[in-house]
């Protein structure tokens, strides 16, 4: 049972139950300080592959590989995939997951992508289109920064606005039914909307994202008649030091607060000051692997009971960039709670 | 009322209508068999844009436009869009798309966007999560060769086995609610699995594509206890003649002959014999115009009472391809019938 409570804004009775997840993170993720609570830490960052998107690929199906292990499914249990990822085509998704064989969907909505493909699969598992879905993500330091900046061995310098492309995948097995050991279950959800406040500067991924996390937060606060206070984080994705203190501003300018329970993966996955991540992380994978590692724990732990969870994305392509467009931003909502 | 027929195949019991579509097409495209029945054909292929991925933002913005006022509908009594194209981080939807302000998701399956998705925005009215969606999906020549191939400046010859990629964009109006005037009602689907036949020819997208239509198709027969003679039409997106022919060989193979019913909307969409167009046309843009144009018409004059309309997606990028690696396929099926 759900009801809609706005445009885009859906409350789940029951909800849709998280069995479990997985995280596989490279090198320079697991020195941060969330390092210990990945599921894999790669060895080198090219997860003996002879590319960046083969190792990107490679993520994603170890991650999908380890999330059915520990929730007990065999791939044809699982009815469809929800996936996606930053690349051109994102044939890090297509090339990951072809070998597992489940009905694919292909959604893409740069790095909102992890709350984006679980809104779908929490759609088509309330809805009663599927049993069980497999929502999963990545991104890659490497792949990303040759597919939107510079090539690597350039060697260019990074604004301290500039965030750091978090290496890994984070994949979550999703079913309507309650069983021991589910981590969480998916509560509530808001759609976001395409944001854009006209800036121009790939180097400042969380000035471009902000407004559409302080829009979707906005929406989801006001149709599901809630404070900030009602959850224990407000959690976005990855929008850094730079994108939090323009959300902050934003929301309240709105009249809400949220300085108190706001948290951003980007900037928990890094330890800024000894790691040179500048503004903090980002990438489809920072959010992912964030959630599964160490948001669920929290949740499993009982030390947050209710959270929102907002992954951002920037809508950027080298094309568009080059061609002087603005970096549009979106972000969707869902509410995760202990069970 | 809906019921899983089998994996990722629903079978819907009133359907989701097809309130109203638009088509908006290139000069090209308009010089077709089919050129008179599209909504609006472009005088020219940039319609008053600077650079080919505006005009295909451009395309996407017109035929929403178009397709809402057909529909008798503002954008703010939209709650859910689903959107995606080609180009890498599907940016004609992004930039197209975001000054309707209705909430987004970004969806990727190359040319089986338009079938993925129709898929999900039926999941999203029928699952109750929304009263009305658009979902919209578009191709350009210019962008998609610049993007994928060579830029046009270089005169690059095309084999035989080459499609042309269709400039134009196809928007769809869905609703839950029945009113007189609707176009068709979806009542079922099957979503498709990346099948990969490692094929490497990124000139010959119909060969990529046939064994993940036969796939699909396969799967959908079965799943609803369905021969193909109950489909007046198996329409599949962009196979061209020589994906014709494979898919009708291996579904064949399966036990199955839908040579009398099938239809291939990149065949029927230019005049192969003045055209130029080699194998046919292809493009997210191909299906979704044909069936705005021309598909729904046949069923709303009855010519057609039930077809099965499985677009087809290359899952290449220009990096994959440099890379050497294969051009893996995707294909979903959605039932279309008549009021």
């Amino acid at each position: 049972m759900h009801q809609i409570v706005g445009r885009a804004s859906v409350s789940l009775e029951e909800g849709v139950y998280i069995v479990n997840s997985a995280s596989v993170v490279g090198t320079k993720e697991g020195q941060g300080p969330l390092g210990h609570l990945f599921d894999r830490v790669g060895s080198d960052d090219l997860f003996d592959c002879n590319t960046w998107e083969e190792a990107e690929s490679a993520l994603q199906k170890e991650a999908v590989y380890m999330a059915l292990k520990k929730a007990g499914k065999k791939p044809e249990e699982i009815q469809m995939l929800f996936a996606g990822d930053l690349l051109g085509q994102s044939i890090a998704s297509s090339f990951g997951l072809k070998q597992f064989e489940i009905p694919h969907m292909g959604i893409y909505g740069a790095c909102s992508t992890c709350g984006a493909s679980m809104m779908m699969g929490t759609m088509a598992i309330e809805g009663g289109f599927a049993h069980q879905a497999v929502c999963v993500t990545s991104s890659h330091f490497a792949s990303a920064e040759k597919e939107f900046r510079f090539p690597l061995e350039y060697g260019n310098q990074r604004p301290l606005s500039a965030t750091w492309t978090v290496t890994g995948s984070g994949a979550f097995v999703l079913s309507g039914e309650h069983r021991k050991g589910d981590r969480a279950k998916i509560t509530g959800f808001t759609m976001g909307m395409i944001t854009d406040f006209g800036i121009k500067d790939s180097m400042n991924m969380g000035a471009c994202m902000a407004p559409a996390a302080a829009s979707t937060i906005e929406r989801h606060l006001k149709d599901f008649q809630r404070d900030p206070g009602d959850y224990d984080k407000i959690i976005t994705g990855d929008l850094g030091k730079v994108g939090q203190t323009i959300l902050l501003d934003l929301l309240r300018e709105k009249g809400y607060d949220i300085a108190d329970v706001h948290m951003d993966c980007g900037i928990e996955i890094y330890d800024g000051d000894t790691q040179d991540t500048h503004a903090g992380g980002s990438g489809c994978g920072c959010s992912a692997v964030t959630l599964s590692a160490y948001i669920l724990k929290q949740i499993e732990e009982k030390y947050w009971k209710k959270v929102l969870f907002v992954p951002t994305g920037a809508l950027l392509s080298k094309t568009s960039f080059n061609e002087g467009q603005s970096v549009p931003g979106v972000a969707h909502a869902l509410v995760i709670e202990n069970i």
